[in-house]
Parts: structure tokens; C-alpha cells; sequence
């Protein structure tokens, strides 16, 4: 369950709480990653809060400062009976830096294929991928340098998420995403707005914003490979699809 | 069979000899793909008389121009009883942008898994990655904007596999790819030298130049996330090995 970031916190505070009666609500016990975040501790200690005024049974934090402490077992026992994890916002490239490879990152990546729901919002909702956005410029065209590109956790194989997007202009960059991985799905999502993801790969939107669908699998043309740094390259073929709230898709290609 | 581009052509010939013995020789079928190239038909025509040459059987060549012809069930028949491909240099962002998400990229990919031999020159080492190297510049030093990743055709998913590597000062380059991949293995291939990756996963050096790895499955610190454009950035704990030719080395990893 990618989120566009900037998600309602307040009285109604729909998305959250639609992550918490997924993972189980008064049963629920939800780790939070906030290491993404160059406060980390101040930030989860926000979101357990607000887990538990939404009745969650026991949240949990796993904060890592190295990777050292991401291989190590024992910091890490929490998930083992965990039935949500929620990963914060902040930095991807940081997060992915301190996770990418070790024994936390796999745990979740097995965890998700095992079906156990996984959130983030912003920097958390990107890296999901398994090409990950690390950053980029924003703008509405696509040109050939505006988007770099890493390696994700890999929870979604077909879908390049990103975030913020209406309210920081990035359909360039997304399309620059899909541009450079051709076949995959660009996923640009709202703040305060949703996208989950179901176990038989059917999409849902929920929020007040939108999100923007950028299939490439019918991709005709891709002019990238022939762009000079910044410019503006051609691309045909991009489906693009917006979604709101209450919208569903069914399953685009395996996610 | 990666290589690191400019193999040897003369009479001696060890490389390409080597992958038409893997292929089968006299009763070998291969097909060259020189899409990355800029003038594919001469390529193709170049090494089709090298490995007719070299005592091949049949050697065909799929060209395509664009996607709609690397969808086209019709033109891509000759890989049906293909015993082994070779994908020619050029650029690896032209080919990934022509076959990336089409019905070539998925037969290679499948057949690949299956157990045909494939090797490919220069851009046509790069593209087998998983986590591709689209483009970048040249120096020992890495630094956060110096490499620009993209998807590659998956044949290896754990590998980044860099060519030229020793010619063209791209250690700085490859150290900054498996810093945005963290847990990746890099692979610099020097000119005239190749890889043979065996089914088993083993890893088999030939040819007059070195093979540099640059393992970072025992990544202690990563401070990618915190350089600024083009600074450089401190990484620790990347295992350097560097091969020659005939050195094996066992599985690093499932590859």
C-alpha cells in the first residue's frame, strides 16, 4: 500500500486507517521503519501514536542507523510476529543505502510475498519498487538525465512508484522512469491518496487525490537512447490512465 | 558469456572460438541481434562471416528497428531452434529501448533460463543485467551522479555487469552502481576478456585482460545518499577481486 505522502492525519484520517483494519486493527501489531527520515525517532514515535489512537493492539519500531544493525537478528525479532509493517518518509536513497541487500531488507521482501501488508508513504511508498526512483527534477516533459534511477526493495517487480506527484509536477519524470525500463508500469500517486495493492494484483485508489497510471507494456516508440542530458526526448505508446478515489484496476500484469 | 568488447577477431580467435564450441560448434544455430549497433547490418554481416569462419553451421540474424518488430512472432522464428545468441556492441540504452518489454526481450530471457548460451560484446554484455549501467562517466572515484541505471534484459540478477573497464578508467563508475544496488555484484570486463557464466553459477575467466569485481554483499557503510551531485561519497566494505584469465571462482551468489 503505497502512499503519495502528506497523508490525513487528523480526526478522519481515512488511509491510515485503512492500513490498520487491513493489517487487523485491535489485533493488529504494526513495526514501524522510520529510517528513511533524518529524524527518525521523533517520526515514529508520530506514527505509533496515531496507531494506537487508531486501536492498534502493539506498535513496534525498528530503526537501523547502519547496516550493521540490519543484519543483526536479534534487533529485528519484532517482525516475526508482526502483521503490517509501515515505512516512513524521508529519504529513499538513504533508506535503501542503510537496508538494500541486508537481512532486513530480505525479511520484508519475503514477508510481502507471503502477504503480509506492507505501507510506506513518500520516500517509503517508492521504494517498494524493485527500479526504484532515487531522485529527480520535476517538470512535465520527460528528458533523458531528469530521473535516477536504484535498486528498490522489490516489493512490486512491474510498478515504478512515485510520489507527491500532482503537487510537485513529476509526470516528467515518471515518464522518464518508464522510458528507461520499458514494459514497466509508472505509478504516480498523490499526496493524501493511496494506491493498495491486493494479493491477486487488483489496484485500488483511496484519498483525495489522484493517481496517474504510466503503462509502457504497449510502448511503440522510445526515442531516450538518442536525447543529449537534458533534453527532451520522443516517446508513443505510453498508456496513461488517471485513477480517484474508489477507483479499481484490475491486475495490469503480475505486480 | 559477457564480453568486454573489442575481442580478438585474428586467428587466434579465443573468445568467440570458445562460445561457438559452447553453442556446438559444427552443429551450432546462432543468431546475432546487433540492434545496439549504429550500422547493425554491417555488424551482423561482420560476425556472421567470423562465425561461419569458426566452423559454425547456420547462423542467422534478427535485426529489429523498432518494437512493433521485436513483438513480431513471424520475424523472430530463427530463435525457435537457436542453439545460442550473441548480441552484438553499440549502445545498450538504443537496444533496451527496441526490445525492453517486448516479445524478444522475453524469449531471450526465458531461453537464457532454460540453458542457451548467451553472450553479447560490450553494450551487449551490459544489457544482461538485471540492474542495467545505461551510461556514465569514467574515472577511479565514485560519485552520487557519475552512472545513470536502467533495466537491462535480466539474464543475470545479481550482477551489474560494466565493459571496457580497465581502457576506459570505469572503476569510479562501477563502485557507484553497486552503491545505488546495495548487495549487487559489480563486473568490470576488461577489452578482449569474457566471463563465462556457467549454469552452476561458476564463474570462468578468458582472455588477455582482467575481470574486477566489486562484491557489496558485505557492505558496511554506504554514504551515497549524503553526497551532493558530483561529489564523491565514502563506501565501505566492498570485496575487490580482481581475476585473470582461466581463475574460476565459485558461485558468489545465485546469478
Amino acid at each position: 500500500m503505497p502512499i503519495g505522502g502528506a497523508e490525513d492525519k487528523g480526526a478522519t484520517c481515512r488511509i491510515l486507517d485503512t492500513f490498520v483494519e487491513i493489517c487487523g486493527k485491535t489485533s493488529a501489531h504494526i513495526v514501524i521503519i522510520p529510517s528513511a527520515s533524518s529524524i527518525p525517532i521523533d517520526v515514529a514515535h508520530f506514527y505509533q501514536n496515531i496507531f494506537y489512537r487508531l486501536g492498534v493492539a502493539e506498535v513496534s519500531i525498528i530503526h537501523v542507523s547502519d547496516r550493521q544493525q540490519a543484519n543483526l537478528e536479534t534487533g529485528l525479532q519484532p517482525l516475526q510476529n508482526a502483521t503490517g509493517v509501515f515505512i516512513t518518509g524521508g529519504d529513499q536513497l538513504r533508506l535503501i543505502s542503510l537496508i538494500g541487500g541486508t537481512r532486513l531488507g530480505e525479511i520484508l521482501y519475503q514477508r510481502s510475498l507471503n502477504g503480509m501488508p506492507i505501507a510506506g508513504t513518500s520516500a517509503g511508498a517508492s521504494i517498494m519498487s524493485r527500479h526504484m526512483i532515487a531522485f529527480g527534477r520535476s517538470g512535465p516533459q520527460p528528458s533523458q538525465r531528469m530521473v535516477q534511477m536504484a535498486s528498490g526493495l522489490g516489493l512490486t517487480h512491474s510498478l515504478i512508484i512515485d510520489q507527491h506527484f500532482s503537487q510537485r509536477n513529476r509526470l516528467g519524470r515518471l515518464l522518464t522512469a518508464v522510458a528507461l525500463n520499458p514494459g514497466l508500469i509508472g505509478v504516480g500517486i498523490d499526496e493524501n491518496t493511496a494506491l493498495i495493492i491486493r494479493p491477486d494484483d487488483t489496484l485500488e485508489v483511496i484519498g483525495s487525490g489522484t493517481v496517474t497510471v504510466a503503462d509502457s507494456q504497449g510502448l511503440t516508440y522510445n526515442g531516450i537512447y538518442a536525447a543529449k542530458r537534458h533534453d527532451t526526448f520522443q516517446v508513443q505508446g505510453i498508456d496513461i490512465r488517471v485513477l480517484r478515489e474508489d477507483d479499481t484496476l484490475l491486475s495490469l500484469k503480475a505486480v
